[in-house]
């Protein structure tokens, strides 16, 4: 019996143990790595980097060889986090249960820290020791994907509609091009670069990428029930926060119960995708309902 | 006898071309996309994909093959002005005569049109055509060399420094260290990947680099200049402004004459450098004049 839990230790040790490595590297006596690092080992759920390892054993392959797209991406999620909860954008003061980096350390320190996570990703993605050329042109599909999911095609115009959708009722399926963009592209990416860096065929990438996609939706749908019904204390964040700000949610468009039973559809659909994979699987498969179970 | 003018207004064309047929290809009518165009297309002087132009050219190779970099350096510079203007950080109201990007749509467009074109300017570097695995290998380095020099052991740490020194006295080095940081290293990246597309020698590298250090502080000495003396008018933004703000210029430590003096020993440096190189090296010779001798 797959026991998640355990798995998702072990990884998020390896996970955190390597971007502490990257981290180590720099120069610690600098503010700004001290606002990076601040921010990107503020015990986040490792969610993206773990699907990109998921993905990559599910094709066969091994957590080391993608750790260095898995870390890369969770520093583009960090970066955006930073960003979004600037007081020009969301002006959230707690994020993980702890001030945001804007509190902590001052308004510039945080956009450029943001900036230096962004811009450490790629410099992380092009810096992998490279055995043979074959290798090199995969990681530039690699930087290719992560760069395009989370640019102005992906997160960057998602969080643009969620700004300017705030006090306004949108339909469901402007809420779900939102979502799409704005998490959805890049958990998408996440599976997509552990599946081809770990060389899974075209059929098995088409099957993830149903998955990804299912999944991503109900992550959000979970997001949104959560800020209705969550437990700030096990969340770290204040909830309630759609609500006061006008937001369409899942919740406020369909209601909770249908809210719910929406995510469970479609953490069953992320399992249908799965079909055609062996018991290397089962990570993802176990990750599809922790997704839709998880309290915070 | 070459001539600078039409070569940079040629060049520019190129460059301008590009950046537009990038541009083109985009959700033309989505508000992130407007202002990323505005503040890319500005009318900046493209200086750094100028240089990664001529610096091609000086090894014997052409301008199309190193476009992509050279488009993707711009992006970031334009990135990181209107990352620099908004109100947490320089609060600059108006740039190349024209009002900053959080003034002309408001502060969390800027901020996302920032990280916007950063995270394209990756893509673009990442969707070149690859016509052999050798040069995937190629185009990785470049994205090394551009994501070091932009990120926090370079042009953020200058600009972490550059906030920081605000009302401070800093010595003649500790002004030197935070300018090569914070312009230098992207300039050095510029010519740099410029050479190492096109196939430089080690010599030509290692004396392009010598030639890159020498302008680009040169460069840092001149704005300090113009930020004394400069006309508003040309320079299409205020002046006085590193007074104001108390901040260390070559001009307030050294006196202006002597800052001339310095800004015209490093292009004599900067030209030394190029003694090895044959006529193709001639716009980067005319470059090291006109950077000491620009009016804007």
């Amino acid at each position: 019996m797959f026991d998640l839990n355990s798995y998702l230790v072990s990884k998020n040790n390896h996970i955190n143990n390597s971007l502490n490595e990257i981290l180590r590297d720099r120069l610690s006596s600098s503010r700004i790595v001290s606002a990076m690092e601040y921010s990107l080992m503020a015990g986040g759920k490792r969610i993206r980097p773990v699907l990109c390892i998921a993905a990559a054993e599910a094709v066969g392959g091994k957590a080391d060889k993608v750790l260095p797209a898995a870390c890369a991406i969770e520093m583009i999620h960090t970066y955006s986090l930073i960003h979004d909860d600037l007081p020009a954008i969301d002006n959230d003061g707690l994020r993980r249960g702890k001030p945001t980096c804007h509190v902590a350390f001052d308004e510039a320190t945080a956009i450029l820290a943001g900036d230096a996570l962004l811009t450490l990703a790629f410099q992380i993605l092009s810096s992998i020791e490279l055995k043979n050329e074959h290798y090199a042109s995969k990681w530039l599909s690699v930087i290719c994907a992560i760069s395009r999911a989370a640019g102005y095609q992906g997160m960057i115009e998602g969080q643009m509609r969620d700004i300017a959708s705030e006090g306004l009722m949108l339909t469901l399926n402007e809420l779900e091009e939102m979502h799409s963009l704005k998490t959805g592209a890049i958990i998408e990416a996440s599976i997509y670069c552990g599946a081809i860096i770990e060389n899974g065929n075209i059929e098995q990438i088409k099957q993830l990428g149903v998955y990804a996609k299912n999944i991503g939706l109900a992550f959000q749908v979970t997001d949104d029930i959560l800020n209705v019904e969550g437990d700030p204390k096990i969340m770290g964040k204040a909830v309630g926060t759609d609500k006061n700000r006008k937001k369409s949610t899942y919740p406020s468009i369909m209601g909770i119960d249908k809210s719910r039973e929406f995510a469970e559809k479609l953490a069953d659909n992320a399992l249908q995708a799965l079909d055609g994979f062996d018991n290397r699987s089962d990570p993802l498969r176990a990750i599809a309902g922790y997704i839709i179970e998880r309290k915070k």
